[in-house]
């Protein structure tokens, strides 16, 4: 099944409306159009091609808006670089896609070194010539529109394939819960490189609505758009709530109806505190090959069910499997591994559940609440020890700002937990080891406090567990 | 591709909040869950099963509504009889459809004769024990849901096949128009058994939100609940609006937002009397083959295109082709006429357009104008001549209250129009000839001018033509 071009079908339906604020600058749909289809013309200059996998190195930025939207009009397969990677592995992941091309902000052209494939600045596309080639008149659903190599905690990254289809029922899944109104328009502070900034891009196409696009998460200017009721919706990891909350002094704008948490579970103690300052939060699940949110709490029971991630979107399923883990089903699960049958078929299981590797338990009213990735979980002496759990306690002591728990071996037990913290106030090991024994089970409590100017993430903003695990070596 | 069973899955997303309100009792989807099944746990008695075509004679109420949603439950494809058919109109299509079995509203058992299968009243349904039967866990978007037979202005009637994909596309195209409001609820006063009143039903499941369902459109009533802020939205056609502005004395209530005109274009006159009351009529085209509307005017261009249909939904596409006539494609269009490949592949052209057979014009900013069906296009001394503009003139006449102009056959120009015209007041032809010259072309004049005490009509309120075409043998 096809539909018509999104972007070319949305200029017709509403050319007037604005599609991107960016720098305070707004722009129509016509003119993003027409900005998209002139680059789209220098882009032909550079030999892309339909189907062609073409890598993007670039930011969050009104040129990288356009090279996205331009390669997709051409109908190429756009591979979204990181632009928090070392140049080691960019060139895994352009060996892994086989890309045909890379196009590059002109920042990082440090980052594209011993590269055998034709690399390009965007500055050289941007003062490039105007060719007339094709763009492409329809979307297929089941085409692949972007790929975008999951952030690897574990093991080697992979090329996850988002067709179309599944861009598209996240999009209409997430306006079936969260409404959709005329007055809409998308905060994107996230990266575009990710799926939490590219699903945005795609809603604004679909929904016809305006993406306010930051260049940086910076909490006083968000505050403040929050606050003058231009922006209705934004996507959030819980640093970036964290950061607002210190910032907080004014409520928001009434027109300010979703801040849509991604990106990992929160603390009760920040969930209660969005409430009593009547910020919107939306607790969701997602990841990269789910096309961003799959599982999200309604708004309407946001207060009922603090710390669940929610309920599976319409088109959408979740259930617990073996091991407790979260399995998914939709039509939004992406196609595959790019170039990796044996990891796609590793993915689902025999009747074609997603395996998220993610642990969880589903509530008696349906709600899902997601505990730790399958590879974080420590079993220490037998028992389940939920590394979350221990950092929810640690949290509540006033003077960790961070922390992350990780497993180290241990003769007697098999594993114990350790804690890396991160505090806002200089602190002893003996405070946080009594705070715990108060509150934890003796199993739970970390073996070790090791103190940090900053936990290791993510461009995501995920802490890098793994990076942790291996200053314990 | 599949999808959870939609009723089970809103259930499950939102168990709380209403889905029906009939004579002002107010029932969730949880309750009306269990009622569906046991409703289906009844019908499994009759030999209900699923791929079985079984015919549904109701009316707008909450057994019908139950019925419904139960032969869906079960994965039987509902055959949607037209409650103003006549016995020999209904045999045909029972015939026609082959179906297994048919259920009726007991009032309706005079119509239910000379038939070759079982028939059953709701009431012997409801009376009958509630037998454990399985009920479908998914339903496949190519699955044909309903049925419904082509109101047959022309020709014979036609078994309409609306899957389950066209009408979820249908609901999400209009959605990703009109948008989605948490406080959102639609007002059912057309026949649930015509695809006008079938998609408020499909909406209210896959939007979440409840259906006021009512037993005849009554405009005093209908006003009192667009006055009072329950319902936010409302499907009407021409006369629906014609009779609620004869009413009309208080403005509605703000969150009214929506008042989504179907079944055939509506004069500029009364168009502008609702734009000055702040009526928010929404214009739209579709038929039962798209499974309700595919173009409709934004809400933001109501008041710049008056007149206009609007444009094509997102999912969907509308052009022009051969002799003016409008084609549509799109995801919500029918997957084929029942037992009937050959009218099927009539419908559609080589390239997959669907051949609506009414005549269009697209005008230069991309809107819709709906101006005739093809077989009423009166062609005289080789001018096209286009009744419905007549039919505004006249309805520009303070004495006329409704007007139908059809062509009759002439020795001179091979056709000429006529008018049939239901009065508000006495009136003479001279004077209705009179106001014509002044205001039309010489070869649209009507050649006569026959005074009705109505028009005759089918069961969605169009004018049946052939029957005025019939008088004039």
């Amino acid at each position: 099944m096809e539909l018509t071009n999104w972007l070319e079908k949305r200029v017709r339906l509403s050319p007037e409306k604005t599609a991107l604020v960016f720098h305070d600058k707004q722009e129509t749909f016509v003119e993003v159009y027409d900005a998209v289809q002139k680059v789209a013309g220098k882009l032909g200059g550079f030999g892309v091609r339909q189907g062609a996998y073409v890598a993007l190195l670039g930011r969050n930025d009104r040129d990288t808006f356009l090279m996205i939207h331009a390669l997709q009009q051409i109908g190429a397969r756009t591979v979204f670089l990181n632009n928090r990677l070392t140049a080691t592995e960019i060139v895994f992941q352009i060996q892994d896609a086989r890309v045909a091309c890379c196009f590059y902000a002109d920042e990082f052209a440090p980052k594209m070194v011993s590269l055998d494939v034709e690399a390009n600045s965007f500055s050289s596309v941007m003062s490039a010539p105007v060719l007339d080639i094709p763009l492409v008149p329809n979307f297929a659903m089941d085409e692949v529109a972007s790929v975008m190599y999951t952030s690897g905690t574990t093991g080697k990254p992979k090329g996850v394939m988002q067709t179309f289809g599944n861009h598209w029922w996240s999009a209409t899944g997430s306006m079936l819960n969260l409404g959709l109104e005329a007055s809409d328009s998308w905060l994107c502070a996230v990266p575009i490189f990710h799926i939490s900034g590219l699903s945005i891009l795609m809603r604004s196409v679909i929904y016809g609505i305006p993406v306010y696009l930051e260049e940086h998460f910076d909490a006083r200017r968000t505050d403040a758009l929050l606050r003058n009721g231009e922006v209705t919706m934004i996507s959030v990891v819980t640093t970036m709530v964290e950061r607002l909350l210190d910032v907080f002094q004014e409520p928001y704008h009434p027109h300010f109806r979703c801040m849509l948490l991604g990106g990992g579970p929160a603390s009760q103690s920040l969930l209660e505190a969005c409430f009593e300052n009547g910020i919107p939060l939306v607790q969701s699940f997602g990841m990269t090959e789910t096309a961003s949110q799959i599982v999200t709490l309604p708004p309407e029971e946001a207060l009922q069910k603090i710390g669940s991630a929610g309920k599976a979107l319409f088109p959408a399923e979740v259930k617990i499997g073996e091991h407790d883990e979260i399995l998914l089903k939709g039509p939004s699960i992406m196609a595959g591994y790019l170039h990796n049958e044996k990891a796609t078929e590793g993915a689902f299981d025999a009747d074609g559940w997603f395996q998220t590797g993610d642990i969880g338990y589903i509530d008696e009213d349906g709600f899902l609440f997601v505990l730790e990735r399958r590879s974080d979980l420590i079993i220490s002496g037998g028992e389940n020890v939920y590394p979350t759990e221990i950092e929810h306690v640690l949290l509540e002591h006033p003077s960790v700002a961070e922390v992350a728990v990780v497993a180290t071996p241990s003769e007697k037990w098999g594993e114990v937990p350790v804690a890396f913290v991160v505090t806002k106030t200089g602190i002893e090991s003996q405070s946080l080891l009594t705070f715990c024994e108060q509150r934890l089970a003796k199993f739970k409590i970390p073996q070790q406090f090791y103190f940090l100017e900053k936990l290791p993430k993510t461009a995501s903003q995920k802490v890098q567990r793994h990076r942790l695990k291996e200053r314990l070596h």
